[in-house]
């Protein structure tokens, strides 16, 4: 797919077939994922990719209950790695394992989307519930649950501000 | 371009030929940048478009001298909103916004290398600095200094972890 209808179609996907999506498919949005850049090629970003029902179930109560989450046939896990972004300190760990893990999840999205896969991108949890929930040591900050599937909604497009509010020329 | 191609074939490009970037492609990027999702879709992100050359320098001073922030033809600047993410407390502050500026630079180099424009992900320097240089006012943050030019040099394709040592099952 052409990566302008590819970001123009892209929507975010609550409502999901039962179809299976196959680990293949997965692994390759986790390999393009992970082409991503990142601060200094470290990576600092790790994938945990859900199937088993009692963990999809844990992660949305500790995901206030969105329902999603448990109704997707995968959930993929975005994980920051503090261990692997130490050597950047403070900003390392607070800024760019943050961003490496984000422009990671764009890339993903948009291959699910050229495969006709749908998926959200869900911020609001619990994060300590949610290492918890995945067993993921104190170094691993779990910031993004993203559930998968084939749509069974077309998905919402959503209005966005004009460059005319967004973009300055030279200084602010 | 296909999507896949495109992520597989982006690199980071720090040298750039002098030919200029004309404002439409770089508007066109930013409004692709714009359609990533965002929390709440509140587009808590702003974008400032440099081309000035004495701004260009003191970027370039602000991260300990990277020299292609000031060869670059056109700089962007990505700016996490605080005030437009401000509903979501200090999880909108910390993480929410952080995530969506990475999301659209993410699609932003995607749709410049599909273009033939290289772009690099710079995100070491001093933000206060960068914001005195910028004229930011203290609810605007930059986060992402992005110099964007016509490659003079083919980016090197820096080797990736595989997913074996990514990706884990169910549970960490």
């Amino acid at each position: 797919m052409d990566i302008i209808a590819c970001i123009e179609g892209r929507t975010s996907v609550r409502v999901f077939k039962p179809d299976p999506v196959d680990d293949d498919i997965i692994d390759e949005g986790l390999r393009l994922a992970n082409l991503a850049p990142s601060a200094g090629n470290l990576q600092a970003r790790d994938f945990i990719v859900v199937r088993d029902a009692k963990v999809k179930k844990a992660l949305m109560h500790v995901a206030y209950g969105q329902e999603y989450i448990r109704t997707a046939p995968v959930v993929v896990v975005f994980c920051a790695n503090l261990e692997r972004i130490a050597h950047y300190d403070q900003r390392g760990r607070d800024l760019y394992c943050l961003q490496d893990v984000a422009a990671a999840i764009q890339n993903f999205s948009l291959f699910m989307h050229s495969k006709g896969i749908g998926s959200v991108w869900v911020g609001a949890f619990d994060e300590t519930k949610a290492a918890v929930a995945l067993g993921t040591p104190a170094h691993v900050r779990p910031v993004a649950i993203v559930p998968v599937g084939y749509p069974a909604e077309k998905g919402m497009k959503r209005k966005r501000l004009p460059n005319e509010k967004l973009v300055h020329r030279d200084r602010w």
